[in-house]
C-alpha cells in the first residue's frame, strides 16, 4: 500500500526563502534518513526535493486492491541488513519472493530448467566457473567495506576490468558467458566497464558474489510489505513538515560559517548542507567556491549503470502451475533477467524483467512498439504463449529520469576507488555527502543509502560539536587562475 | 605575443538578449572554428563564453619583451596537422622545441642520460618494451580515427585497461614501469584508467604511440610562434563582433524549430546550438527536454585526465651548456616530465614541468609551500643547484578551473567507445556537439578541436539545407515517467 502524504508536502514555490540548521538536498532514502536523524538530534532541517514526490530511486505504482508494483529498488537480502532492520523499526515487514520450482536459463534459443545455486551449464563450465566464483569469494573477504581502497591487493584489483580478470581466470566459453550474464544482470553494467575491486566491494554489500543474483539465500530474497517506496514514505513521515518538493537545486554557495542552497526561484540558508543526490548528479550542481579537483574529478568518473525495468501483469502467475519460479536468465537476450514480482497473494501475476548493460541502450533506442514486441517475444520464449498476453506492461527507464539518470546504481570504473575513494564521503567545508554510493557500505543499495544518512548525521553532529567545518583535507576551491608560487 | 582583443569583446551583461542563426557555447578552438566557418557560410552566429577571455584550454602569460609562456595546450607534431595548417592559413608559423643534447631519465634517484627514441633502460627491458610498442603500432593501424569502435578487434581492446594489457604483454619490471611513465606523462591518466582502444585511438592522433612523448619527430616537436593562445585569438578575430564573454550557459531549451540558450541574466535564441565545451562539462548543462539516456550516460563516463603544469623561469637555459635538452622523465617522481619551454631565442630559460595522473591529486592536496618545495627539489635532482633558483614559478591547475576541470584532455575508460562512441558527435535534434574530444580525429588536441569545429559547421550547413533537425537516432528526451506501453 502506498501512503498518500502528498497533500502535506510543501511546494517550494510557496516557500521561496527557507532557513534551517541543515539543508538536505534530495529526498531519497539517504536524505530522508539524514533529515530524520538530524531532527531527532535537535537540529532544524529543510529537505529539498526536485521531484514532486519523495523516495528517489524507489517508486511504486498502485495496481488496485491497495496493491502496488515496484518500478525502482525492490529487493533486499539478509534479514539483518540495514534496510530490513530500519523497516522493522517503523513496523514494516518483509515477504519472500516466490522461489518454488525450476528456474530457466536461455542459451541463444535453448532454454533449460535448473535448480540450486548455479545455473545449468556443462560440467566443465560448472567446474571452471565454480573455481572462479570461489576465488572471488576469497578475494572479497580481504576488502573492507568502509574503505575498499585499503584492501591488501587494492591497487592490483582496481587496475583491471572484470572482463580481463574473467579472461584470465575462466577458460571455458560457457563459464565466461555465465560471468558476463551475472555481472550484467546483477550490476547493470558490462564486465568491460567495472573494476574488479568494485565487483568485490559490491559483492560484500550483497552478502556474496553469487548472492547478487540469487533469490533464496541471496539479495533478491525479500521485498518490503507495501513496497520499498512505502518504506521511504513511512520513514519520511517524521520530516514531512520540513520537506519541500519541486526544488531542483542548481547552486550551492558555501562560506566559512554557512551555506546558501538555491534553484529557480528559491533559496535555503543553513549552517551545513547534505548533498544526498547520486554522485554523478552531485557534480552537476554549481558550487561557489568550486569543488576541489579531487572531488570534482570523482564526480566525472563514478557513473550509473544502464537498465530498463519492465513489469508485465497477468490475471494469475500461470508459470507456477508449470513448475516454474518465474526466474529466467539469458546469455543472449537483451531481456537479461526475469523474476516473479507478484504480490504475496499471487494476484495478479507479475513478471519483472530487466534489460541491462549495453543492451539497455540498444533497446532504449527502439520505438515503443519495437520494445513491446521484443519484450513479449522473449517472455513467450521463456514462459509460453500466455506470457505474450499480459493485461498491462509498465516500463520504467531510470536512465531517462532527469533527477536520476541511470540504474540500478552507480559503479566504479578501474582506478576510481584507489585514486578517489575517500572523496566519496569526505566533506568539503560545510558540504557533506550522502547517498547509496557515498558510503560505500552495502554500496548502491537501500541499505547503503540509509546507512549513509545515519553516517552523515553523526558526522554533522560531531562537526557542530566542534563548531568547525568538515574535515578539510582537500582544501576549499582555490582561485582558479594561474599564479606565481614563488 | 598575446594579442589584446579584450577591449572589443562584448560582455553578456550588456547584451542580455541575443538572436542568431547559430548559438555557439564555448570559445575554445572548437567553438571559434565553428563560429568562423558558419559565419563564412553566411550564417549569423553568437558565441557565448563563460570566461572573460577566449581560447579555452590555451592560455598565455606575458613574460616581458613581447614574449609569453604557455599555461595550457602548447605543442604540435607533424607539420601537416590540422592545427599547423590552420595556423599557416592565418600567417602563424611554428618553431622547434629545443632538443639538442641528452635527455634524462630518473629511476628513483639514479639519473641517466639518454638519446634517441627510447629512454635508457636495460637491454632486456628494451627488447621487452620494444616488442610491446611495436605491437601497439600494429594494433593502432587497425583503428579508424573517425570511428575507433569499428576496429576489427574493438570490443576486445575496449574491454580492458592499459594496465592489464601491459601485464600480459610486457614481462620485465623496467618495461612495465616505462609503459606506466609514458601513459601517465603522455595522457595524464594512469594505465589503470584508460581503455586500450583509447590508447590506440589517441596514438593515432599523435602520429604514433611513441610520438606521444617525443620531441623531434613527435607530437612535442613544435610550438606556435606567439603561443597557441595567440593562434586562438587570431582565429577569433573574424568573429569578435559575435563573441560575448561572462556568459556561463546553464540551460538549453530545445524545440522542433529553435533553441533557447540561457544563463544567469541572459538568453540567446537561435535555430541551432553548437555545444563546444568539454564533454564532461556538457553533461552539467540543464537540457529541456532532457538529453536521451545514451548521450547523458556518455557524459557520465568520459572524464578528464589529471595534471598540473609548472613553468620555472631562469635568466638563461643553463642546462643547454651542460649538454642537456631540458627533457627529463621520471619513473618515480610526481614531477613526471620536464621539457625546455624557452622562447626561440633562449631568453629567458624556461623549464616546463608536468605532474600527472594520480600524482596530480596527491600534489594538488599539498600546501602551496610544499608544492614549491617538491618542484624545486626535483628540478635540482634533474638539473643541478641552479635549477633550484628560478626567478619565477608559474603554476597552472586546469583541474581547478571551473570551466575546464581537468587536463590535458578527456579520456575514455573501458567500454565507452564501443558502447557510446557514436554519441560523441551525434546531434540531438538542434543540439550539435564540438570539442577536442567530440571528433574523435586527433582526439584531445588543438587539431582535434579545430577539426571538430569544421565538422560541426559542415553538419549544420547540411542540416539547414534539409531544414530539418539533426540526425535523430536517439530520439528526443522522453517524458521521464513510467508508463504503460501496452
Amino acid at each position: 500500500m502506498t501512503r498518500k502524504i502528498g497533500e502535506t508536502l510543501h511546494d517550494i514555490s510557496e516557500n521561496p526563502s527557507i532557513e534551517a540548521d541543515v539543508i538536505v538536498v534530495g529526498a531519497g532514502f539517504a536524505g530522508i534518513t539524514a533529515a530524520r536523524e538530524l531532527k531527532r538530534a535537535g537540529k532544524s532541517v529543510a529537505m529539498l526535493e526536485a521531484r514532486s514526490r519523495l523516495g528517489g530511486r524507489s517508486l511504486s505504482r498502485p495496481i488496485g486492491d491497495g496493491k502496488v508494483v515496484e518500478l525502482g529498488c525492490e529487493f533486499h537480502g539478509q534479514s539483518d541488513s540495514v534496510s530490513a532492520r530500519t523497516a522493522r523499526s517503523v513496523g514494516i515487514g518483509s515477504h519472500k519472493v516466490y522461489d518454488d520450482g525450476y528456474k530457466l536459463i536461455d542459451d541463444g534459443g535453448r532454454i533449460a530448467r535448473w535448480k540450486g545455486a548455479i545455473p545449468k551449464v556443462s560440467p566443465a563450465a560448472l567446474v571452471d566457473f565454480g573455481q572462479a566464483a570461489l576465488r572471488i569469494e576469497r578475494m572479497r573477504r580481504e576488502v573492507p567495506q568502509e574503505a575498499p581502497w585499503q584492501a591488501p591487493h587494492a591497487v592490483q584489483w582496481d587496475s583491471e576490468t572484470m572482463w580481463s580478470w574473467t579472461q584470465r581466470n575462466i577458460r571455458t566459453k560457457a563459464g565466461r558467458s555465465l560471468m558476463r550474464l551475472l555481472i550484467e544482470s546483477g550490476m547493470a553494467a558490462s564486465p568491460a566497464e567495472v573494476s574488479v575491486l568494485h565487483v568485490l566491494n559490491y559483492s560484500n554489500g550483497t552478502g556474496g558474489f553469487r548472492a547478487m543474483t540469487t533469490v533464496t539465500g541471496g539479495t533478491l530474497e525479500n521485498r518490503f510489505v507495501g513496497g520499498s517506496h512505502g518504506l521511504a514514505l513511512r520513514l519520511a513521515q517524521s520530516v514531512t513538515a520540513e520537506t519541500y518538493v519541486g526544488a531542483a537545486v542548481r547552486r550551492i554557495n558555501h562560506f566559512s560559517d554557512h551555506v546558501r542552497v538555491s534553484g529557480s526561484g528559491f533559496e535555503a540558508v543553513g549552517r551545513r548542507v547534505v548533498v544526498a543526490v547520486p554522485v554523478p548528479l552531485s557534480g552537476r550542481i554549481e558550487y561557489d567556491p568550486v569543488l576541489p579537483a579531487y572531488r570534482d574529478q570523482l564526480t566525472q568518473r563514478l557513473t550509473f549503470g544502464s537498465a530498463i525495468k519492465y513489469l508485465a501483469l497477468y490475471d494469475e502467475p500461470f508459470w507456477r502451475a508449470a513448475g516454474l519460479t518465474g526466474m529466467a536468465i539469458s546469455h543472449t537476450s537483451p531481456v537479461r533477467a526475469v523474476l516473479d514480482g507478484s504480490p504475496p497473494d499471487g494476484s495478479p501475476g507479475v513478471l519483472t524483467a530487466f534489460v541491462t548493460g549495453p543492451a539497455a541502450h540498444a533497446v532504449g533506442r527502439l520505438s515503443e512498439g519495437k520494445r513491446r514486441e521484443l519484450l513479449l517475444r522473449e517472455f513467450v520464449r521463456y514462459f509460453g504463449p500466455r506470457a505474450g498476453k499480459p493485461y498491462d506492461i509498465i516500463e520504467q527507464n531510470w536512465m531517462a529520469e532527469p533527477y536520476t539518470r541511470g540504474c540500478y546504481h552507480a559503479y566504479a570504473p578501474p582506478g576510481l576507488y584507489t585514486e578517489y575513494g575517500p572523496a566519496l564521503k569526505e566533506p568539503i567545508g560545510r558540504i557533506h555527502w550522502a547517498g547509496a554510493e557515498s558510503v560505500p557500505v552495502e554500496f548502491g543499495s537501500m541499505s547503503g543509502a540509509i546507512y549513509s544518512g545515519q553516517r552523515v548525521a553523526t558526522e554533522i553532529i560531531a562537526c557542530d560539536a566542534d563548531d568547525g567545518p568538515g574535515h578539510l583535507t582537500a582544501g576549499p576551491g582555490k582561485p582558479a587562475t594561474s599564479r606565481s608560487v614563488l
